[in-house]
């Protein structure tokens, strides 16, 4: 029998932890709600105990821990820096709390780089050296992968895409800036254009609903409707015009689009499309493949496990 | 005697060609204007040419020899992909034409690249491993090392943040795109800005000018002209919106800024600086060093001559 990782994906929903082999087969998952509100010992706690459960059932003893958490994070000091939807892990002790717990090397990566990992392990940027990874959910995560590494920067932050800023006077972020892209493409932003458009929409069915929620502009688009298109586009063109910068810039082989959000696929693509062709030089628009993200949930899970198999952490991550 | 390489800079005005040693030294320099109509024939005579006269002058057999183009190259086809100041090297065999001439290694490289790797073997960023360097001139080129490597991208065309995004519906730009950061903060983008500005400012000394000019601009806001000031203020802005992206997405130890324009700094770098605290996060935003230039003019050559210096192109490039 193969070695086997642990990896974990800390969602703002569920905790999900999986045993992986080392081929990436996903041997064993499981997954409890996520406990939002505790602090840092009841999640490790949580953690922990999913993590032995899996080991025990399935009868292997993991060699690592890599647990993906939706915050920005300093790999090297394995410091939580800021987690926005669980406020009481900044600055906490997690990691070492589940390596006392497991007694095996633990290593906390941000969720998005995580999936990055997934996707280039196994997934849709699979064999592509130069790739860039956006998680389009509630807000937009993501990851870089250069010569295929992850590319986490001096402190560990790089890769906050989604906090690129697409409109100088736009709306207010809760990073703190305005008009990031995550204001306009996130399932969020989407849900903050149809609000904004229901006054010039006054027939769309959307108009009719008090608090429109993603899923409702989603619905209304797919069925036609001329205010949840419009917002769909202009999430795309948002969306366009940070990947065309991010292509000038690094001149990737693939874009991989994944996250809930990623669902609107047929929705904003093209709009994603246009901007990117008007907005980028010649050269790195065409080379560039844009993608789907193939791993869907996995991908966290997946990527959590291959970084905790790759030793030399500070030093990035040969991920093939 | 050391190992002495040659570094061009093809410059809108003049072509340099300086004879280097090992360890960064000029030891011969020589200018003559650029042949800007000219066919890449008479470019490469004109190069070949003064490295002749370098080499014999000096009484050196130099090794190889980088050439800084302000143009896209494919580094590793050694193809001249867009030459927007010389568009009859468009597709040209400069390269080869200036091999066969010397009979030595030839490199054509992005000349704000070179200024980049100049920069970071002996200028501002010596020392630093993850480095973006932003050179502001007619219009702003850029460049990048990450790990003390310069990050070329799939094609080699990595490095154009002068054309971020910065504002959607924004000026037009000659690459096609609109709202291109150069178009606000290169010497071109202020003097246009300063033109807007002239009805808010009837006043304003630049108001009676038809034709304002980058110095008129820089002369204007360093007598405290209100116009001068404002256009210059945008420019950081701007600036600052770019910078903040980048930073939050490669995690940077520095920010260079050179180029011509940069001589503008006491006038804009408050505002850049402000800008960058507000849009970026909070940890590479601390983290990262902004600073000016150090090497001018020679950072080109430099970096050009480095690259001569440096076998294997195509792995990247290990500047230290």
């Amino acid at each position: 029998m193969g070695e086997t990782y642990l990896g974990a994906d800390l969602g703002g929903t569920n905790l999900r932890v999986a045993l992986i082999g080392e081929d990436g087969e996903v041997l064993l998952s499981k997954r409890c709600p996520t406990p939002r509100k505790a602090g840092a010992e009841v999640v490790a706690a949580a953690l922990s105990g999913l993590a032995k459960e899996c080991s025990s059932e399935y009868g292997s003893a993991p060699r690592g821990f890599g647990v993906a958490i939706p915050a920005l994070i300093d790999c090297k000091r394995q410091e939580i820096i800021r987690s926005p939807n669980l406020p009481r892990l900044d600055g906490s002790e997690l990691s070492q709390m589940i390596a006392r717990e497991l007694d095996i090397p633990v290593v906390l990566e941000n969720d998005a780089n995580a999936a990055t990992v997934g996707e280039a392990w196994l997934g849709a940027s699979k064999g592509y050296g130069n790739s860039i990874c956006i998680t389009l959910g509630t807000g937009i995560g993501g990851g870089i992968t250069l010569d295929g590494r992850l590319w986490r920067g001096t402190d560990g932050t790089a890769g906050e895409i989604g906090h690129i800023c697409v409109e100088p006077d736009g709306r207010q972020c809760g990073c703190g800036s305005r008009g990031c892209v995550e204001q306009y493409a996130s399932a969020t932003g989407i849900v903050k254009t149809a609000e904004e458009l229901k006054t010039k929409h006054p027939d769309s069915a959307l108009s009719g609903i008090a608090e429109v929620t993603s899923l409702d502009v989603y619905n209304a688009a797919v069925a036609a409707d001329g205010l949840a298109r419009e917002a769909f586009d202009l999430a795309g063109r948002y969306l366009g015009i940070m990947i065309a910068g991010l292509l000038n810039t690094l001149n990737p082989d693939v874009v991989v689009i994944g996250g809930g959000a990623s669902n609107g696929w047929d929705l904003f693509i093209d709009s994603t499309r246009k901007q990117v062709m008007e907005n980028a030089f010649k050269r790195p628009a065409e080379r560039v493949k844009l993608v789907r993200a193939s791993l869907g949930d996995s991908a966290g899970v997946l990527g959590a496990a291959k970084i905790a198999s790759l030793r030399r952490v500070e030093a990035g991550l040969p991920i093939r």
